[in-house]
């Protein structure tokens, strides 16, 4: 059991995750800019996550291809806002089956006692933008991301 | 009397505005990309706005500093996240009085007849941040700098 939550509430344009991890929070932040670390946690267990770009600074620009068992490829893009370790990052996000749909992303990091608090919040273009990142299962897809996060962090 | 309208319904994270300008597309959409444009249209019509940085292109940078009669400064970046001339532009925007809260705010530009049809819609991180944006007027400061930018675009 992990202490994930999603929140989503109707109406809303806007996701918001939640999710503790048991490592210093320099390691966790490391985990979202290290292209090394993105391959071995971001995207699905029986997928492969191709690193084609991660510059983490402002006006850096990420792109990350997701590919499936059967070889089927999904890119996911955007630029970085701010990189201000260990704290907080600020980016946006366009999955390329879906162009010309942004949206902004923030994750910011506390820690406390060991422990990594972070809060993940992204705001959508429309609320039907948000509704359909929903219907693409991306809850549970998150959630197994962060759980590979976590076992990537296990191994320090 | 212009056709500018500005929606924010309550308790939504979004200022939508429309506008029309008597111009073709190529000249609105390089208004918002050319720092010469910029300065000449760019904020409110007593102060004077500085393009510390203009780069058109996905992840380019941008900032402006607006300068008001009484010397006072006020900068605002952010990072491009697309632009597709003369289509379409979508940027980040941090105004760098309230620090870490940013938005994400799309241009997109239609024409028909010889004029262009602005839709300018933002997108923040907080209903919070939207309404502090409204209560800041932003709504008469973007009608007063959209007034402008149609004189810009009047004298070719």
């Amino acid at each position: 059991m992990t202490d994930l939550q999603v929140v989503a509430n109707p109406g809303t344009q806007e996701i918001i995750i939640t999710r503790s991890f048991d490592a210093p929070r320099e390691l966790v932040f490391n985990a979202f800019t290290d292209p090394d670390a993105i391959r071995r946690w971001w995207g699905q267990r029986d997928s492969e996550t191709i690193v084609d770009g991660l510059e983490a600074r402002t006006g850096g620009r990420w792109r990350f291809v997701e590919r499936d068992k059967d070889g089927n490829e999904y890119g996911f893009h955007g630029v970085f806002h701010e990189v201000t370790s260990p704290v907080r990052i600020v980016w946006t996000f366009e999955f390329e089956g879906m162009p010309g749909h942004v949206l902004l992303e923030t994750f910011s990091f506390e820690e406390q006692d060991g422990k990594t608090h972070m809060l993940d919040s992204s705001v959508f273009q429309s609320v039907a933008d948000r509704d359909g990142m929903l219907q693409s299962g991306m809850e549970s897809g998150a959630a197994e991301s962060f759980d590979r996060l976590d076992e990537y962090l296990a191994k320090g």
